[in-house]
């Protein structure tokens, strides 16, 4: 049986995820297409889904018959699509964020609870990236309780639009989401450190930062985050446990010998770098929705991140103050 | 429109096809299942192929309404159903070897000329593996002109059945294949060393063996086969240019510090080093077959393996003298 | 000319540096011995020195015929007698600390810039190391200015007498030394972070910790001191600068494939780090010293060291709020 | 007491050398000079050793008051000194090649046996390089006994006089010694490759080459040699044993991230790579010589590189065909 799926939202990554169900992916279909601007629709028809309907209204495509939802609009309207999918009792994959307030993912998670069962997917896709799972693996079988993590996210340049809350809500929000999934762990406060700044920020942006994390098992955590670090798009992490260490592998790269340097290229384009996870996320996605649920990253973990984010922009603000972070008890659907 | 294929063998490769084309791959489906023991196809198609239809005779898959052929039966059958395949205007991924002799695979190779287009796939997947086609990337961007490969072909143990020309037929053989694609060349001569026999290796079985490849260009290759090494699966290949030198990345591992060592895992069974080589060559199989044509790994590739693994055997026989290759001119449907 | 060197307290460090004077290095020759212990003296005469006159008091030593003088005694006299040889005008090469409170260091700093030369050399070894010399030259050609660094200094065990400040005073100390050396540039706070405790720490411990420093430069520095990391004796430091990133090098190590782990051995013993260090610490010392003057770190260095530290155990015990640092203008002797 | 030194050639090694005793190294100095070039001498003399005597005739130096001669004269004259300080009984260092002519080293080793003890060290530095001490240490260890070697001689360019038989000669003969030292074994056969030619090797010279070595255990041993590698001076050696492999280190290299590349420098200039070894092997020397002996690589060593380089070159010459090494029994006074 094949899964027919509605996706709302054409931009670049509702396109992507178009591709990939009809042109990669096993098991399903994108039958119905929605975007704020039909001309995206169409384009995304024409390149990847020839076979699709388009609808003017997105609720529109929610009732029709496909059998799940991609939310990959504009994130102002996450919530109400998400509610929206819930209601038709309909598996759904929602972007980041799942909402732009922790209220409003607090009003997901209220109405996912009420129909008793997963049906939100958020689309955190570091958590199908190899190697985290491998450095979740090693958490287990080599370094023995973790104690501290070492982690770094960089990027060689942003845009005038990037002003330092986005270092929080569009950086470091994956560092936000896939170490306390690595820890099995939450955070209970945050604090910011801003050395001295890069002349490559721009006037608005206060860059590089450290955000200092601590988790309720005890856990001290400092995420570099440095948007115009110029060299490459670089992801770090290192797990100090008990016993030993891991440390996310560096992407695969041919190790070169010219020129009298022995290297190995690093990635510049952030897409680049977890362009399989995208793959693997969807994927989980599509067999879970076959069964009717979701699986992989749950409205919960959107509504923590999105806590976790605001308690951290705080922090920036209130600098070298740390900032608690206090969240209610996990509801038992999301055990 | 979802491409039809019949799977001929349905033992270990041919039901992880079978698999491979139902849950994960996009645009195609296992309809026909056929096997020398019918309970092997029975139990394919009760775990991968619910919906296929089994036949007891692989000619008449052949000629069933499939639109394309895997060959994964044994060895002795691939010429056999290979020219049936082309007989019948399908697409068809064989297995290697493409034919248990040379001259089976040149039959091969002028049926398909007769046709006059290409229908044939051999399953050399290393040519699909991310570290080989970035090596290849890496020849043209950085190391100049190849001069010498350095490569190793490293097993921790092998069984009592596996004697000293398998460690050509069935070891060396993804070298010869994959050593000749990145150099876009052809060998010329072989010559194969002994050293002193590795104590594990049992009383059939000479290991390890150097086998040193010469190619039409000039390049001199030495390759490890090493098939008791003990310590793991362990594929090596550096390519030595006239500027630099370009090296196949490790597979993607954890770095731990642990118990005094800073290491990695070497893993130890072959079938997860190019796990997912075997997808990638599939989905191009099945992307050409969806044009009713074949693409990667030719007729002729698989010849020329033939015909060089040949040598190379006749090498290790006249210990220590080198053996001439020589090759027909390559047919233009090759080119 | 051999120059006559005069060694006072012949523990451990004592006789190692007889020995490197008598057996390894160029240019001098330990004449004199001191020991509040005449045993030690006469067991260090007897293995490395035999020439060597034993004196019983440290300051008859100082006024005897030696060209200079090495303070390798029991800490708390180290001013006594750093001073001492600065009033006979004498070289001198003091193991840290160059005394005991800043107070004291600050003396020696007067006493030093009465004379109006450098007669001071402190032990601080590691700007010696090979490795961080690489990386100090890498800020210069490769990372532009720097704006982080991230550090670790992990000792495998420490007995029960180690308690919290000896994290500072014994462990932290060398990285507050050789990176403000590597960043030319001092500390304005300190602030400590306390992970959950390892279980391996005894009672009177708390480790890790995490120090995180500001400079005026504004470069901020986390530092990782794990003192029963079990693993290994590991240094760790990564210099993140406006162009790019700098990592000090791991030791030497063969590189092995075995037991499916490609591996390389961590030290497990600090003195075999820094082996070299000693060698070229001392060489320059003697060097300096036939010109009847001091190289390397200063009494300043070893002063502002002192402060740093102080200034960082006020921190551990403040956990969690910033302590500021202090320091007066650098006298121009030290420029 | 200090050791008196006469130092016979005084080119770039030589006073390389002289620098060492009198600046760099404990125990000796250098009191004695002499070149055929007198204003060599004078050089020398003014830049390390102000105090020594010049002589005109070197075996007057010979015969003087030095305790032992370091023999760093044009290699012609190596076998005439060094056959005067055995018989003088004066430990002798001689430079490489302990003679020009296999005879010419048999002649040294019957003076030497006649003597009845060793009083001669041949300057292979290799085995003091720490990274071929800590792999010979790693054959003991981890990979159990050697079957294979894998091994390569990389210089970036050489000078128009550097013909194809200097290959053996100037570059292999490192390895040829290396690698016996090593292994604790001889040769049996050689075996020359020659690939396709760089373009950047003029016309004398025939560059690349594979050197092919059987030893008399079984080994078989792959040395690159390729001195027009354009990106480095770069010396690899992998060991292949029983149980596992272990490989020479990288040298010491700070890692840095810039411009998109992972990357850490190789060294272009051959002095840097074995510089500290230069070091461990004169001190090795001093320590035997002080007994009235020597240390280290012996005449029997550089008798059967020289025998062995013979063969290699005989091999380049039948290119393609295997020359048999044969060497007399080993003298019992160089087991």
């Amino acid at each position: 049986m094949t899964l027919k799926i509605g996706v709302i939202g054409t931009g670049a990554i509702g396109q992507d995820h178009t591709r990939r169900i009809n042109q990669v992916l096993a098991g399903a279909k994108v039958t119905a297409l929605n975007d704020v601007n039909r001309a995206n629709a169409e384009s995304c028809q024409r390149d990847y889904a020839p076979d699709a309907q388009i609808f003017d209204d997105a609720h529109a495509l929610i009732a029709s018959d496909v059998d799940a939802v991609l939310v990959c609009s504009w994130g102002q309207t996450h919530e109400e699509y998400v509610l929206a999918a819930i209601a038709a009792g309909k598996p759904c994959f929602c972007e980041k964020p799942l909402a732009t307030t922790a209220e409003g993912a607090r009003r997901i998670i209220a109405a996912e609870q009420a129909v008793g069962k997963r049906l939100v997917q958020v689309g955190f896709m570091r958590r199908y990236d190899p190697g985290y799972v491998a450095l979740k693996k090693a958490v287990k079988d080599v370094t023995g309780a973790p104690l501290m993590i070492h982690a770094a996210h960089r990027n060689p340049r942003v845009g005038e639009n990037y002003v330092t809350p986005m270092a929080i809500h569009d950086t470091l929000i994956h560092e936000i989401d896939v170490l306390r999934w690595l820890l099995d762990d939450d955070y209970v406060s945050a604090q910011v450190f801003f050395p001295r700044k890069s002349p490559r920020a721009h006037e608005k942006l206060r860059d590089p930062q450290i955000v200092v994390l601590e988790t309720a098992k005890g856990v001290v955590i400092d995420v570099e985050v440095f948007v115009n670090c110029h060299y490459g798009y670089d992801i770090q992490c290192e797990i100090v446990g008990e016993d030993g260490i891991a440390k996310l592998p560096e992407p695969m790269a041919i190790q070169t010998r010219s020129g009298a340097v022995l290297g190995q290229q690093i990635l510049t384009d952030w897409k680049d770098r977890f362009i399989d996870s995208y793959d693997y996320e969807l994927a989980d996605f599509l067999k879970a929705a076959a069964r009717g649920t979701a699986a992989g990253p749950t409205a919960w973990d959107g509504y923590v991140a999105a806590v976790t984010a605001d308690a951290c922009v705080a922090a920036q603000e209130s600098e070298g103050t740390p900032v608690k972070i206090d969240l209610p008890a996990r509801p038992a659907l999301y055990d």
